[in-house]
């Protein structure tokens, strides 16, 4: 078959042994990388040029639509080999993907050992730490010496994904203490376990928020975490390579939702049609709330027909005032992000928010009265007093909402990211407008009256 | 000295032994948080409570502020005997953070070894592998068995920062292959290391950029990356620990870049002149660009004063266009920032923004005649056609300056966040306010004629 699917796709036989020797010598990633970027047919004959076990970690590191593809294309036999050596979180990542026929397919060759640590992963909410953790880990049971811990360790835990802990649990899978391969190695062989193991072991529930499982392994600098159950029973450990990508993918969210991009996971080669889906709501959810703002304006036609200038300052007004509340927007929602702040910091934010605010409200407000000059007319100068004044009250209204908004949202529990920047800015531009039109609408109805 | 210190501190001293106890107990990192949040004359007190290994563990921890008060304030024996065992990395960091004259002291009392390896990381620009590298690492020659390679760990490498990895090099220290701790353990003692190691290494050089570090580690699931000099010399290591802290500091600096926060390293606590520092440059420098946007108004406000709903429309234009320009920005400069694309992918992300941007740009337009059709009295109906059509324009405009800038910044080597959201939107409004009232004035000009 392979020979077959050879001639039919053009590609020269006698470059096939000089392929199939690169591809098992180069790092999985680079080969997945290599095989995804080939046409659809010729994915699968790179694929079967790899032996066992590099076929496994390639396989993990393709991307889901891949998978699928190949796993139609295989042998089942050879689909069952890969799925059955996988770790157990990567396969549970897969399953996650494929359609539920073809899962259930899959679970039913499994072994049984298999079956039930996939089923265990896929068991827990999405986002949690038993999610994302793996059921192979090292485990000791406390009375054992390091010789003896050591021996097993060699026996049993061979394809164990991380053995540079291992994990001491008493007879009920409680886990008691840590001790890591480096202390096993340099103790003498007759020390009891107990004797060495540390009993300060960061552990989480297996309910934990992802994130949380990232800040605490980030702030311990901690290469694998235990995960236990109700029970206080070990269940599985996550490992720091998938930590360091749970980082990423929050970053990559907080940053895409604060400019708008609906649940800030779009790829910069993403297909344009998700490209729209994920952009556009925003955008007219957007314009229809400017309405608020816009109509905040309607009213006043007649004052700007007066004052023209107007017409030159708002926009200025807008574009400053906006660009303070993202700043202090961003700020405090990085600080939640990374766990440097939680809500109960809100008042000390906000207190040193307004303080710099003032310096801020005073400068730019005195900037607003000289740019603005250039643009009156001698009769509409008394204008720039006015923008000035509004522009400076703005931007401590723009400091207190960019802090406050995103501290709400997390103490009800919610994403504080949800509160974009656009979103701020419109609310900034409805009050801002609101506040400078009915001044100068006064302003310009006492003056008549004096006259 | 502790006694006396003690005595006017007005601690309790009975209570001293228990907090002894506690804090030789916890993590390292929550002891430097304790120690970080008593006031200044107690910390020194708290410090001397704690044991040799944990007093080293803890300072690594804490902020440098507070090092350099501990370092005037504790004994000279004390402080060298902790930055003598600091990791060298470590200490490296610290001695940038210390006045000239306190480092140049505590270099001369360092070990000759350890002075030699604190010089050799300063030596290297900050930002590059060879700043943030430890010195320990472990090497073996070729050559030897599992066996002895075990044996010279346990004697030689005991303090070693990392021990999972142990690199293999030629008589020359060039780096030749790597095995892992895992390998060893797993391998019969007779066998030679050349027999199992791998030539695959995964190294970067002393002068590579510390994101292109942390992009290499997440993408071969490394917890330790060799560093290796021009002549391919090994030189030292890079630990998973620093990489997860580099991935953050890249994304916050990306993200609080992007709003228009200089340096993009504001924490949320930053004290209010730090604030000031930071945000009020970028602000002003805002507001003098947007000359050009409120010149393009200007000489239209005889316009304006004629069809005063303009006021009304072109705040909500300017909110949109700048909304999908950001939008388009943000997801462009993520995907730099993770490395999901480089410059040459210009033109494939182009146009993909193209392609949706023009779905975008259709519904935007047709919203916008509708939202104007709101405020615009019945002789003004046209407006509303016109802002539809600019509304359309300006969304390709935004989403070619959101790709194009940060992509051409990128190619000239400069920081693609430097392009923030700010700048961007003030471009948007000045071209898009020139085209619009341009439009509407030779309108109301033909207008004119004809009537």
């Amino acid at each position: 078959m392979l020979a077959e699917d050879i001639r039919n796709s053009g590609i020269d036989v006698a470059d096939l042994n000089q392929l199939k020797c690169d591809l098992n010598r180069l790092q999985p990633v680079d080969v997945g990388d290599y095989i995804t970027q080939l046409p659809t047919q010729q994915r699968a004959i790179a694929f079967r040029l790899l032996n066992k076990n590099q076929a496994t970690d390639v396989f993990e590191y393709l991307p889901p639509e891949v998978q699928e593809e190949l796993i139609n294309s295989l042998h089942d036999l050879q689909v069952v080999q890969i799925v059955e050596t996988m770790s157990p979180d990567d396969r549970a990542e897969l399953f996650d993907e494929l359609p539920a026929k073809v899962v259930k397919r899959l679970l039913q060759e499994l072994s049984p050992e298999q079956r039930q640590a996939t089923a265990t992963i896929l068991g827990y909410p999405e986002g949690t730490a038993g999610r994302v953790m793996t059921t192979e880990y090292v485990r000791l049971r406390q009375g054992l010496t390091v010789g003896a811990a050591l021996s097993k360790m060699r026996l049993q835990d061979r394809d164990k994904e991380s053995i540079y802990y291992a994990y001491v649990t008493d007879d009920n899978r409680k886990l008691v203490s840590v001790v890591s391969l480096r202390q096993l190695l340099f103790t003498f062989p007759d020390v009891l376990i107990g004797d060495i193991a540390s009993d300060r072991v960061v552990k989480v529930r297996t309910e934990t928020p992802q994130e949380e499982v990232a800040h605490l392994m980030q702030r311990y600098d901690l290469i694998a975490l235990p995960v236990v159950d109700r029970e206080e029973r070990l269940v599985g450990i996550i490992t720091i390579d998938d930590v360091v990508d749970i980082l990423q993918e929050e970053a990559t969210e907080d940053i895409q939702k604060l400019a708008g991009v609906g649940d800030g996971d779009e790829a910069a080669l993403s297909p344009p049609l998700v490209t729209i889906k994920k952009r556009l709501p925003w955008l007219l959810g957007i314009m229809f709330l400017y309405i608020g703002a816009s109509s905040a304006i309607a009213p006043f036609q007649s004052t700007i027909a007066m004052v023209p200038v107007l017409a030159v300052i708002m926009p200025l007004f807008s574009n400053t005032g906006g660009t303070v509340g993202i700043q202090a927007l961003t700020v405090t929602i990085r600080g939640l992000g990374v766990g440097e702040v939680t809500p109960k910091d809100t008042l000390k934010i906000l207190r040193k928010e307004l303080m710099a605010g003032m310096g801020t409200a005073l400068t730019l407000g005195l900037t607003m009265i000289c740019l603005s000059l250039i643009w009156a007319p001698p009769q509409e100068r008394w204008v720039s007093l006015v923008a000035g004044c509004v522009m400076a009250t703005n931007t401590l209204v723009a400091v207190t909402l960019g802090t406050l908004l995103p501290m709400g949202l997390k103490r009800l529990k919610l994403d504080p990211a949800l509160m974009s920047g656009p979103l701020v800015t419109t609310m900034l531009d409805a009050i801002g407008f609101m506040i400078f039109l009915t001044l100068i609408s006064t302003a310009l109805h006492i003056f008549q009256l004096k006259s």
